[in-house]
């Protein structure tokens, strides 16, 4: 419980306290804070005012706070993170020792306890490199099957190794940022002969649901990491939306893999939600029909996070329709294993890199977590609230998604990833 | 003609003048320089002791010098480039009008022109994300042969759109770093089954002849770059070994691409060789066979740089082999096409990008950018001087790409891109 009023279905309970990068209109300096029930805890202002000063380890350190991204405060540890998180848990907590610091301060609570509502969020991390896994089986199974026939949907490396392939990291924007309907090569008729492209408007735009995670350490080139000691590299975690362009994606990704089909965005929610904070919230992920390598395995099945994951459309009337709810327990490879793969040739990694999970997709109807396996390649539509129907997306359609894990009063949430498909521009 | 003495066979004429990024041993900070001849001209020393204050447009920005990049150099533009470049012609041209900058200028020359035996090279720009295409067409066939049978050699695609992936930036490397032979998963039998893999060391480490790019101009999300104006996107140029686990590729590559195998290390060349130096070597790539899409389509045919390429192998005992002669003009897309498809979907590019061609293979034997295709996947191995043979690389190999456009007494070369394959380490 904290002395500030929070709301008991806020995504920024006191048990978060999750690290975003922001600005306000009277001050464009980006700067680190805290997301907490309605309000962002400006750290710039709360560290230049002293709020750390009755923490040395803190304080010694608080330089890091003037930052424009969270790279530095990543590059700590996670011990360092596990420290200012408990510490502003005391601060905020309705039995703190220290009311002096922000409490009973009621001009720093001025200064820097901002109204959500008030602030513009920005990018927390500056990001070296993207990579984006495929570890969710169930949808790596039915967007193969439709690319590929069931009988090749999954190709036999996939259950022995994390698939992934390196994304675009220029081209990951921040909750918010409309996308712009892109043109690109389209094979119309792929049965036709020769196979002959067009360049068209994207006429199968998607979403993707999926997680991701911020590196914070770095690993020398060649030196891969234990699986032992991949959670110490772990910063913590964003909503994702890797926006996709799929008749771009079917004509262009072999045999290199895609490429244009996912430069177009790829957005992530605000505020990054530390690893520590979701410790209570470890479950098994998905089976495995066999061993896997020794360098993949791991002590324990509980492996995977527990998190709800929903996915909305807006329609440019206003239109609001949940259409699919997953658990980013759906996955067949952990961050861990992720991580140990992604090292094992000696790949290195360095704080602010972005692993994404692949798209999360849960079991049964409801629970895809992209249009393409919803509506079985644009086969089926789906209808929306106010009648409407979907194959793909259309212009003004906004995309939301949204994760927590917990029980209301004490949610460890992600707020959401939120964007606004626009219209294709003219080309040149 | 330069009042300093250059050999007739250095890659660092007159007519070059390449921009890298240098420390001494004496002086460790990062800093902007050119090569000529043996020689290395240290640009912040220049511009601190007013080097540029003869020339306005270069002064008033000459706090660039003193960056440890060439991120900011690059983002001033190609006639920001040129100025530069023409200016320093003039610095060392044998007629200098400007004597008293440097010619006559002995405390300059001792501070600033540094033997280049005594300097170390760092990369030249902060990469922010490194794209591979895959542009070499005989290169994608021999391999495409290799891995999928002739008949699916090249894909329905490869002749309309210049394939790509997106590769690893933190991975890129300067000329000189040695490379650790990598462990990762391999199946070592592709007919059993079922498909089993195990954690091997590499056994067939390669190495790859490219050409890389450097971007000098960002474009904004969702706006596709222009053929017409994709030069006006070009910092310039370098040589590119993309080191390669040609058994941990063909295991992990389907169906979203090279991974691990490509994530071991990606070394360029010192001094990147401005795209304006280049400018007079524009001669016809590969003959498409059929038209291109409008937004592909170029005024020219003579859309690609006459540059000889070669590569070295010297073994442990120090015997030297030229394995292979080829030209960048062996692609099937342009640079200014690569950039055009690169950005159709509306990917933004930012200064320091680096794209790579893909492999340059030549035509016939004894030009095969890889060993792969040089030794028919390992299956005929090559004779090397001293007598030892090669189907894949051995450790203390040292592999040496070289390159250069021009003549005797005008070369402008890009020097070289080296490195030692060290053995394995034991796994954790």
């Amino acid at each position: 419980m904290s002395w500030l009023s929070i709301s008991p279905d806020s995504h920024f309970s006191i048990a978060n306290i999750p690290f975003g990068i922001i600005t306000t209109s009277s001050d464009a300096t980006k700067r680190p804070a805290v997301a907490i029930g309605d309000y962002a805890l400006d750290l710039k202002a709360f560290a230049s005012a002293g709020g750390f000063s009755s923490c040395s380890e803190i304080e010694k350190h608080a330089g890091i706070f003037a930052d424009e991204s969270l790279n530095a405060f990543a590059a700590l540890g996670r011990s360092f993170h596990r420290l200012v998180r408990e510490y502003l848990q005391s601060v905020f907590s309705a039995e703190t020792k220290i009311p002096q610091v922000l409490k009973d301060n009621e001009r720093l609570r001025e200064t820097a306890l901002l109204k959500r509502s008030e602030i513009r969020n920005h990018l927390p991390l500056t990001i070296g490199d993207y990579t984006d896994f495929y570890a969710g089986k169930n949808h790596a199974f039915n967007v193969g099957a439709l690319f590929r026939g069931p009988d090749n949907a999954l190709q036999p490396n996939y259950t022995h190794l994390p698939v992934a392939y390196h994304g675009r990291a220029s081209s990951v924007v921040i909750s918010g940022t409309p996308i712009r309907r892109p043109w690109g090569q389209i094979l119309k008729d792929a049965k036709a002969e020769p196979k002959v492209p067009v360049l068209s408007q994207c006429e199968k735009l998607d979403l993707e649901l999926e997680m991701g995670m911020f590196i914070c350490r770095e690993n020398q080139l060649g030196h891969p990491i234990a699986i032992a000691d991949a959670k110490d590299y772990i910063f913590g975690y964003v909503l994702m939306n890797d926006w996709s362009a799929r008749d771009i994606q079917a004509w262009e990704y072999i045999p290199l893999g895609p490429f244009t089909s996912k430069n177009l965005g790829t957005a992530i929610s605000a505020w990054v939600v530390l690893a520590d904070a979701l410790e209570g919230f470890k479950t098994a992920g998905m089976a495995n029909d066999h061993a896997v390598l020794p360098y993949l395995e791991e002590k324990t099945k509980e492996n995977c996070l527990d998190i709800q994951l929903e996915v909305e459309i807006t329609t440019a009337k206003g239109d609001r329709t949940t259409i699919s709810r997953s658990n980013s327990k759906h996955l067949l490879w952990s961050w861990p294993q992720m991580i140990a793969h992604h090292t094992i040739t000696g790949c290195n990694l360095r704080p602010g890199d972005l692993l994404g999970s692949g798209t999360i997709t849960g079991s049964g109807p409801g629970a895809e977590g992209c249009l393409l396996e919803q509506t079985q390649g644009g086969k089926m539509a789906i209808r929306l609230q106010g009648g409407e129907e979907r194959k793909f997306l259309q212009d003004g359609d906004t995309v939301t998604i949204r994760g927590w894990a917990g029980q209301e009063g004490g949610l460890i949430g992600f707020g959401e990833v939120t964007g606004t498909v626009q219209a294709a521009l003219p080309l040149f």
